[in-house]
C-alpha cells in the first residue's frame, strides 16, 4: 500500500475502532459459536489475485466479530496456517483441515519455534523410552539425550538446547559441500553417540543459514532421522517465504520426512513483526508436551480437539489474512522474485569487478562477497561502509574468512538502490586499498 | 482517551506514519548515538500529572528517532522499567540507573517471566555447585534440583518446571491461612528434600493468586530462601499494578529478599497486551543464562554492559511511555482505586444477601463468592450466567468448593455495571434455586 492510500485507509480504520469502542455495550461479552464456525465463512485457499480493501474490512464484522477475540483468533490462525501451508505445497499431513492430525501455529520468532519443537521432541523421546522401560527415572533419560544441528545453524538453536537442558552437538560442514550438512556426517555422529550410550532424539535442519543461506540436504537427512526415530525440525526462518514460488519450492524437497517446519513471514513475506509460522505433523506431540488443565482454563469445547494452543495466538493471524488478501499469491510471488533479481543484479556487479569475489552461491536475496585479500582489509571496508550510514551490512565468517553480507530485504528496494550501494562500496574499497597494503 | 479524541489523535498518528514512510530515504540507516544517550533526554521519573498528547508525540522525533529502532527500544525499555520500578518503590537494587547491577526487562507474559527466572536460577545453581565441585557432571546436578511454588500458583509455574526439566513441588496451603504459603511449610519441605539428597534452588512466590487473589507471606519466606541460596521469584501478574498506590504497597513488603519480580501492566495498568514487566537484582544472572555470541550479533558497544537483552524488546516500552505520560501517576492510581472500590461495592451487595457467601478476602478487584449450598447449584448458576452473555465469570475451586469469581477489569466499568450484574446474578440464582433442591 502506498503512503497516500495508507493515509486514507488508516483513518478509516481509526474510525472503525472508535465506532467499536463507542458501541461495545451492545455486543455480547462471550461469543455464541461452535468450534470450526469460521472455516466455513472464508475460502479454503488464499486468493491468487488481490482482494479489494473494502472486502477485507467488511469481513471483520462478518467473520471475526461473531467469534470475538476467542475463539476467532485461534480459528483464523488455524485456517491461515492452512492457507500458507497450501501456498508452500506442504504435504497433506501438515494441513489441519477439518480432520487432519497436523497443522500450524504461530510463534513469535524462529528461536521460539526451535525451542518448542525441541521440547516436544524431548517429551516424545522420554515417553517412548518409558513405554518400553517404565522403571527408568526420567532425569536419567534426559541426561542421555543428544540433539544435533549444523555448525552453521543460528545461535538460537544452541540456546534452545541450553534451555531444555540437553546436549546439542554441532555437525561440521565444509566449504566444498556449500556449508550444507551431509547425510554421511549425521549418520556417523549418531552411530558414535549411540555406541557411547547416548540417545539421539532431535535434529534441527536449516534451510537458508544465517551466514551464507546454505541448505542442509534434508532429502538425505530426513530418512536417517525417520529410521532412528529422531525428530527432524526444519528451520527456514528466512528462506521459507521463497517456497511459495514454484521455482524455489524444490529447496523444500525432503519436508515429507520432517516432524516440524518453521519460517518467518515477518522476515520476507510482508507480515509485520512478530509472525513466525510453525507446522507440526502431529498436533498431539505439542499438546502432550505442554498440556495444563486448571479449572480456570476449562471451556465447553475442551474435548473437541480443535483448539491446540491457548497461549500463542492473539490475532497475529489477522495480519496474515490482510496481507494474503491485499497482495494475492501472485503479488507475494512477484515480491519474492523481485528481491532475488535484485540480489542477482548485485552479484553481477561484484563478479564484474576483479578486485572482489563471491563467497557463496547466491540462491535467494543474500549475496556473500569480499575483497580478494586479507580479513583486515575486509573488516576495514565494512567499518567504512557502516560508518557512512547510507547502507548497513552485517558480516559473517566462512571457513576463516571475514565475509560481507549484502541482503535485499526492504519492501521499497529498487534497482537504483542496488547500483547506488555498489557505487558506494567500490568507492570506499578504493580508499581502503590505497591505505592498506593489499 | 475517549472515542472522540481517539478519532482525532489516531488520524494524526496515521499521518505521522505516512510522513515517515514517504521520507524514509532521508534518514540514516543506522543510528549514530552512544550507549545511554536516551536517559538524559527524558525525566528520571514518571510524571505525577498527565503530560499533553502534543508533548508526547513531539518526543518521538526528539527522543526515539535519533536511536532509530535499536538501541532506542532497548534504552527506552530500561528507563521505563526504572520509571515503573520507582512508581512501585522497588528497592534500589532493582533499578538500573546509570550504574546499577539490577534492572528491568519486558517479557510477553508472566508465564515467560516465571520460566526465564527459573532458567536463570537453574544456571546459577549449577554454576555454584560446579564452583565447589568442578568434576560433578552437569546433568547429575540438574536431576537433583527441586523448585517450589504454592498449590495455588498459576499452572504456568508447573509448566515452567516441565520446560526446564526440573522437579517442581507444590506447597500445600490452607483455607485457615487464607491460601497463603507459610514459612514453616516451606522450611519443612526444604529440610526433607535436602535430607533426601535433593538441591532446593527456586521458589516462585505468588502475590495475588489466580483462584482467590491470595498473597504468600514473602516477609517470612524471603529470609528462608536467602539463607538457603534459593532464588525467590515473585509472580504478581495481576496484583502488581496496585502496588503503585501507597495503601496497597505493603502487600509487596518482603520484595527486598527477592531475586526477581514480575507483574503484567497489560492486565491492570492500561498498557495493551503484551507487556509483562520483570525486574532482576543482578542482570548478570540473566545474561549468564542465555548469552550467545555469534559474529552476526556483535556490535561496537558489546562490552559496555548496558544492553542485556537482544531478543525481547521491540517497542513494547513505547506503550508504557505513552500510558504513563497520558495518565500520570495520579491518573493510574485513580484507575486502580476505582476498580477496588467497585469490587468492594460488589462485595457489599453479596454480603447483604443471606443466600450468598464470600469465599475469600476481597483485597483488590476480585470477589470470590458462591451460593450457600452445593457445588451443583453453583455450577448451574455459573452456566446460566455465562449463557446469558451479558457478563462472564470464570470459576475456581477453593477447599473443594466450586466458587464464582467476579473480577472488575474493564477500563470502562462503572457502578451501574456492578449493580446491573448483581441484579442479573440474583435473578438467575432465584431461578436456579427454585429448580434445584437447595
Amino acid at each position: 500500500m502506498e503512503a497516500a492510500e495508507f493515509r486514507r485507509r488508516g483513518k478509516e480504520m481509526v474510525d472503525l475502532i472508535a465506532d467499536y469502542l463507542e458501541n461495545i455495550e451492545q455486543r455480547p461479552v462471550y461469543p455464541d459459536v461452535e468450534p470450526g464456525y469460521l472455516r466455513s465463512l472464508i475460502p479454503e485457499e488464499a486468493p491468487e489475485e488481490p482482494d479489494t480493501y473494502e472486502d477485507v474490512v467488511k469481513d471483520i464484522e462478518r467473520v471475526i466479530m461473531p467469534g470475538a477475540a476467542s475463539p476467532a483468533c485461534t480459528e483464523l490462525e488455524t485456517v491461515m496456517m492452512d492457507w500458507l501451508g497450501k501456498m508452500l505445497k506442504l504435504p497433506e499431513d501438515f494441513i489441519a483441515g477439518t480432520h487432519g492430525q497436523g497443522g500450524g501455529v504461530i510463534q513469535g520468532t524462529a528461536s521460539e519455534a526451535t525451542l518448542v519443537a525441541l521440547l516436544a521432541a524431548r517429551s516424545r523421546a522420554v515417553r517412548m523410552i518409558l513405554a518400553s522401560d517404565p522403571q527408568r527415572p526420567e532425569t536419567g533419560i534426559t541426561s542421555k539425550l543428544v540433539a544435533y544441528s549444523s555448525d552453521q545453524a543460528h545461535c538460537s538453536v544452541e540456546r534452545a538446547g541450553m534451555i531444555a537442558g540437553v546436549r546439542m552437538k554441532k555437525i561440521p560442514t565444509e566449504q566444498s559441500d556449500k556449508y550444507a550438512v551431509q547425510g554421511e556426517t549425521l549418520r556417523r555422529m549418531i552411530q558414535e553417540d549411540k555406541a557411547a550410550g547416548l540417545i539421539p532424539f532431535y535434529f534441527c535442519a536449516t534451510l537458508g543459514t544465517t551466514p551464507s543461506c546454505a541448505f542442509d540436504h534434508i532429502t538425505e537427512l530426513g530418512p536417517i532421522c525417520n529410521a532412528e526415530k529422531i525428530w527432524m525440525h526444519i528451520d527456514a526462518a528466512y528462506a521459507g517465504s521463497s517456497f511459495i514460488c514454484p521455482e524455489f519450492r524444490p529447496l523444500l524437497n525432503g519436508i515429507e520426512f520432517a516432524d516440524s517446519f518453521n519460517f518467518n513471514p515477518h522476515k520476507w513475506l510482508l507480515v509485520n513483526f512478530d509472525c513466525s509460522t510453525m507446522w507440526v505433523r502431529k498436533r498431539s506431540d505439542l499438546i502432550g508436551a505442554f498440556k495444563m488443565d486448571p479449572l480456570y482454563l476449562k471451556h465447553d469445547h475442551q474435548e473437541s480437539g480443535r483448539y491446540f494452543y491457548t497461549d500463542n495466538s492473539l490475532f497475529r493471524s489477522l495480519k496474515m489474512w490482510f496481507v494474503f488478501r491485499m497482495y494475492g499469491l501472485k503479488g507475494l510471488q512477484d515480491y519474492i522474485r523481485k528481491h532475488v533479481e535484485l540480489a542477482k543484479e548485485f552479484e553481477s556487479l561484484v563478479r564484474a569487478d576483479q578486485r572482489f569475489e563471491i563467497s557463496a552461491d547466491v540462491v535467494l536475496g543474500l549475496v556473500c562477497f569480499r575483497l580478494k585479500g586479507s580479513n583486515e582489509v575486509n573488516e576495514t571496508l565494512l567499518k567504512r561502509i557502516n560508518n557512512g550510514r547510507k547502507i548497513h551490512l552485517v558480516p559473517c565468517q566462512l571457513s576463516g574468512q571475514f565475509v560481507l553480507r549484502f541482503a535485499v530485504c526492504a519492501r521499497t528496494t529498487e534497482s537504483r538502490h542496488i547500483r547506488e550501494a555498489w557505487r558506494l562500496i567500490t568507492q570506499l574499497a578504493e580508499e581502503v586499498m590505497q591505505e592498506l597494503p593489499h
